[in-house]
């Protein structure tokens, strides 16, 4: 399979006909489809395909597990989507990292080269985080970044706990939980993903090597009110959830702009929602990062002052705090990558990011992991206009290829 | 059925078991028990039970359609409710509609007495408006002032319009429209509902006679924004959809303060929707009502012009004037319910509201209407804590009953 032909076997799952974007939620039917998908495309490659603890799906091209001790070159990303999502973020990386293993297997067949280490290609679940609130669930939990309590009792909009998501997706949710047996496998990670921003379109380069993830975090906010009607209820004695809330949204935006950090409230849910119905109670959730922790510590406790105003609870869903990618495994991709093009390592752009990804939490757990970047032209993501050219594409396939054949050794 | 079980009957339909509040929205599986349970109480006492173009139920004690040319005396309410509703808003006045008639028909049996005039129940359809967003939508489209086409299209949460809902309930679309034959049976028309503010606690009344609904209005706000990664974008790049909605929010409040009129926003529904996505649309509605006119359009156009700054294109879902009930029906209430106290008339307090009501659209449409209001202790309404005392609800049926009682006339 080319990867324009993975391409288009992907391009119809869970895509919305009238806005084009995709809604690929864990453990949903089109997240089972896109499961059956890979599986079907690891088969073909003639890939041992396991599942660990949390449903994480690893494809293997040579035996983790000999006794040799050689430890994998992992690569690969996620299937699921934000709501209304883009085609590229996550399964660019898992196509991607097919079609090179693709360039590397027909290498082995041509030239009789072989990987003197296993070569790994994963499909994390979850990771966008849009249906439970937690990004990187997937992998996390395998990590021992969440633990399986907190995971198994999260729930979605309709009230659906994780565990009931995967009972009836016909998983043990009591399976769940650490899973070093995995990690142990995985000497190094390298995720290519497509780019969220503009740096590469002002640079002029396809491709980047990911040098760190900002700190960012998730917090709750929920703003009490009373329940009353629209129309017989005098201001004075109202208790109106929703201006706490407004308040809290404007605050974010002041506050970022302050600290020169970003803050974002992109979800909300109003109790009871009814248009003659007085709120009784709004959450409210904001998104903050930024290249410096403090920046975006002090963003944070700005909004939290303004909601306790109100007398909302702030609770923090989520902290991250910087992730430095592994310098030396950064530095040797940089190489990699300028010696494929017949360049100078310092040619090879380095960027940060302000999106999580599932390298982060790996490199947390104290496993060398990078990423690529791939230029998106719009710069837009989380949205149907995000965007990567065919041959930006097969850049990153190429570089993906060069940077597995690298780490994985050679004997010939 | 005494009052006392019939409101036990109803207690549990469309009940949340955690809040104590309900869920019973038009041509729902709730809507339907309700609808079978009115059909029933109507058998018993042996009253003819038709329903009109749009489905509103109707029962008759006596034949509205006789020869002698005596319009009916209608009264009744309806038993939908917003989402997570009070017990009293509707049911109410439905309930009090049947033991009214209870004891009319009981002193026709043990008196002689006969009414002049045929005496009706109603329950109207969608009162609440709460499913596709139009309040009063049963009695609006057999008033002609809601068109069938336009009450047709509209759409409920979940994407379902008006006439799929119909169908899926078995009934015709394509039926719904005015309905002159309907309204013409109705001589007058009198509404008791509980009272949705403190007016009556302060007062120290169980029972008001209504003089008028203030005007009130629905707005939707449509805030255009970009859909992008709530992480990698930069602030001055964004179009965020939430931040006109805040400010919109803030404005609506003040401006209501400023005005002397109320301003509502209760509900708001933002696209893409997730914690890591900057919204690309955020759609917000404004309530706005007011004792007087002017300052009720002054704050809605204050409201629209801080929209319009962030892009909004801002359209009136509705519109309602301010709606005098029947002067001389008023009076006559207000007397009746003297006589049966043995006070003055000047001694029955005399109430606006800021609630709409199908007496309303009765009143518009040229049909003599009125209302009578049950003493709420909480003042609280659309909500559990809505509440009226026992002897309140059974002084509410003892003046329903005298107030049919003289309208019907009396012949023994």
């Amino acid at each position: 399979m080319s990867f324009e032909s993975m391409w288009a076997a992907l391009q119809p799952v869970g895509r919305d006909a009238h806005t084009g974007g995709y809604r690929r939620f864990a453990w949903t039917r089109e997240d089972h489809d896109l499961r059956e998908w890979f599986a079907g495309e690891c088969s073909v490659r003639g890939l041992d395909l396991t599942e660990d603890r949390m449903g994480n799906q690893w494809a293997w091209w040579g035996d983790p597990d000999a006794a040799r001790g050689q430890k994998g070159v992992v690569t690969g990303s996620h299937l699921d989507s934000v709501p209304d999502g883009g085609a590229f973020d996550g399964p660019l990386g898992v196509v991607s990292a097919l079609a090179a293993l693709d360039l590397l297997q027909a290498k082995s067949r041509a030239e009789g080269w072989h990987p003197l280490r296993p070569i790994g290609i994963v499909n994390f679940v979850d990771e966008e985080g849009a249906r439970f609130g937690v990004a990187c669930a997937g992998s996390r939990v395998i990590a021992g970044a969440m633990t399986a309590d907190r995971a198994r009792s999260l729930r979605d909009a309709e009230g659906v706990s994780m565990a009931e998501a995967l009972s009836r997706a016909g998983r043990d949710p009591e399976l769940i939980g650490p899973d070093h047996e995995t990690l142990e496998r995985i000497g190094s990670f390298v995720e290519l993903h497509v780019e969220q921003g503009r740096a590469l379109v002002d640079l002029g380069h396809p491709v980047a090597v990911g040098t760190d993830i900002w700190p960012h975090g998730r917090w709750r906010l929920d703003f009490p009110g009373e329940a009353n009607h629209a129309g017989t209820t005098r201001l004075d004695d109202r208790r109106d959830a929703m201006l706490g809330y407004a308040r809290a949204v404007l605050t974010a935006r002041s506050a970022a702009q302050a600290h020169g950090a970003l803050a974002t409230m992109g979800k909300v849910v109003v109790q009871p929602g009814g248009v003659n119905a007085i709120p009784s109670a709004v959450t409210g959730w904001l998104d903050a990062r930024g290249a410096d922790e403090q920046a975006v510590r002090a963003a944070v406790e700005q909004v939290a002052a303004e909601a306790a105003r109100a007398g909302a609870t702030v609770t923090e869903e989520s902290w991250t705090p910087t992730t430095p990618f592994d310098a030396d495994l950064a530095s040797r991709l940089q190489r990699t990558l300028a010696a494929a093009q017949q360049t100078q390592p310092d040619g090879i752009p380095l960027l940060g990011t302000g999106a999580g990804h599932d390298a982060g939490i790996l490199a947390n757990a104290g496993i060398p992991a990078a990423m690529l970047f791939v230029r998106n032209p719009t710069g837009i993501s989380h949205s149907p206009e995000e965007w990567a050219e065919a041959d930006d594409c097969q850049a990153g396939v190429r570089a993906l290829a060069a940077v597995l054949e690298d780490l994985s050794g050679e004997s010939s």
